[in-house]
């Protein structure tokens, strides 16, 4: 017998990145940055392996709120942190997502929505984004009560248009909510912080996980209006992150200098990536992130190219699905490692 | 307008006990540790406070699963790993508790599984102890899909025998899921854990946070067969723990005479508090955990008594519900900090 509730039965749940238990790999498959974290945060974070690990954390993670809102220009009141952004997504399904309410998001995305959605036994509506990767206009009329935008989108990398998410902010005001997920939007040109000011039903939900090589740590943040952070309040675990993680963003967020460089030398090697690519007669969309989408050239399948990257030991993302069937998703790692990868796609492509 | 879940509107969400910012408090009132964490926590936590950060942490925890399956004596595959034990107490219900479910826990006990049964938009079915504090007859036959029982209780401290609660796992087998909180069983004479063994609908859940003076941390454990845990992996976060926590809570649980040593110490405190209150005219129950429910002297309110110690700067717990309502709880502290508290109490109900 099972006692599961029947939607939970029925879900596969996500599949993360593979992770190799053996050394040698070149990991360019979860978007991970290939360079260290701010000597502030490991510094911080050994001073907080100490005795005051026997108390409880701050329920609130005040320290890491009040920099952030200095940082990000808000008010701490409007900061929610989160055991890793998915952390944050999973309260705000919690918190707006009852059985058989709709949840909209644009397809292809991060596959993690559609787990979350079915996680609450609620019905995931996706609405297909148009050949150039615009925001798709059936989002403003879904019916949904909650309606998740990653941007940059993922797996794609591409950036919608502040202004195009302004627009559908307002359109589903006062019957839903807009969360936009901004995990790799410190590799883009924008973003959409200002919304927060303008709209009572905007969260934008961010992470540590990428631009600050903090994968590891599991430490993510919402910023939106006091009304949304109260409410989520409600819904996250009492004491969602901890003393650690705390003392490493709190560190992480302030340290403005090490963040710039950090994403100035990720930004650099894309460029070197893409240009790579394009030699080889691989397609790329216009990457706003720490990852490029690739389509293979003409000929080639998907599978097979990742499945020879993979013989040789460099992981990168494939998926079965539509639109993503030609092509792989590409982590920008160390120009050692891109340079690695380049030589490999040219020895398979030409073999 | 409003866009959150009536669910979520209805509830005031829960409250943690009383976490003062400024130094000088006693804190005898969230049931942490007043010894620190093994020396060999703080050094594995020390080491991995590196580059490694920057990637992902292992989703399933390995290296914990198999030192705590070495250690209890079970499989790595009967193991899951939560973000505290709170965490765990989530994944259960998002497993087994859809809206209009029934969960059921005995009463008084910890406040925060009925919040968790409201998040879920779920019933709770609250069935009171006895007089004596053994397990409640009605627990077998609430319908509950899930039925939460905490052993030792809090905030009673109580213990029921691992015999009676085998049989309500008989009893609910086809029809719902026991989960057994051992979150204080460190502190006992007895634990559970073979219940996991016998029966294939109980689970059983611990943490790092009290006996192994780790509440900082946020990491917790649950056992279980594998059926269980393999459905509950579908709900957790993919990366619930972080790389730290597992770091440290590995070491934790691997240093075994350290645990001895803290419990022994905190056991024989507890001897010793339990003395002065009697002494004092209180009444406590028989407690097998890290606290002490005691019952003010005739002609005392527990109000009263709280807001003394409270101007004290002693912090202890009490709750304005019925049976709890005369009632301190009363974390065992360091016996210079238990010397305190008697003498000021002392002073209280002699004046």
């Amino acid at each position: 017998m099972t006692c599961f509730r029947k939607n939970i039965e029925a879900i596969e749940g996500y599949t993360p990145g593979f992770q190799p238990k053996e050394p040698g790999y070149i990991k360019l498959n979860t978007n991970e940055s290939p360079y260290p974290p701010s000597p502030r945060v490991i510094e911080a974070l050994r001073a907080a392996c100490n005795e005051g690990l026997r108390k409880y954390p701050d329920p609130m993670a005040q320290a890491f709120r009040q920099k952030a809102a200095e940082v990000l220009r808000t008010r701490p009141e409007r900061v929610l942190c989160g055991n890793g952004s998915d952390d944050v997504l999973s309260i705000a399904l919690g918190s707006f997502c009852g059985e058989g309410d709709r949840v909209a998001f644009p397809s292809p995305t991060y596959s993690l929505y559609d787990v979350l959605v079915q996680i609450q036994g609620g019905i995931p509506v996706e609405v297909d984004f148009p050949e150039d990767y615009s925001l798709p206009e059936g989002l403003r009329d879904t019916g949904a009560k909650l309606t998740i935008v990653p941007n940059p989108n993922a797996p794609t990398g591409t950036l919608v248009p502040a202004a195009d998410l302004s627009d559908l902010a307002d359109a589903l005001c006062g019957t839903g909510v807009l969360l936009i997920d901004e995990a790799y939007v410190d590799f883009a040109e924008a973003d959409c912080l200002d919304l927060v000011q303008k709209h009572d039903n905007v969260i934008v939900a961010r992470t540590l996980s990428k631009s600050y090589s903090l994968a590891g740590l599991r430490f993510g943040f919402a910023i939106a209006q006091e009304h949304l952070i109260e409410g989520m309040v409600k819904v996250k675990d009492s004491y969602n992150v901890d003393t650690l993680s705390i003392a490493g963003a709190t560190a992480a967020i302030g340290d403005r200098g090490w963040l710039r460089e950090n994403v100035g030398k990720i930004k650099a090697t894309r460029g070197r990536l893409i240009e790579g690519l394009d030699e080889l007669g691989f397609e790329c969309l216009p990457s706003q992130s720490n990852f490029v989408l690739a389509r293979v050239p003409a000929g080639r399948s998907g599978e097979q190219v990742y499945t020879r990257l993979l013989e040789r030991k460099i992981l990168v993302r494939y998926w079965n699905k539509p639109r993503l069937d030609n092509c792989l998703r590409i982590s920008v790692g160390s120009d050692e490692e891109i340079a690695t990868l380049l030589s490999a796609l040219r020895d398979i492509v030409s073999g």
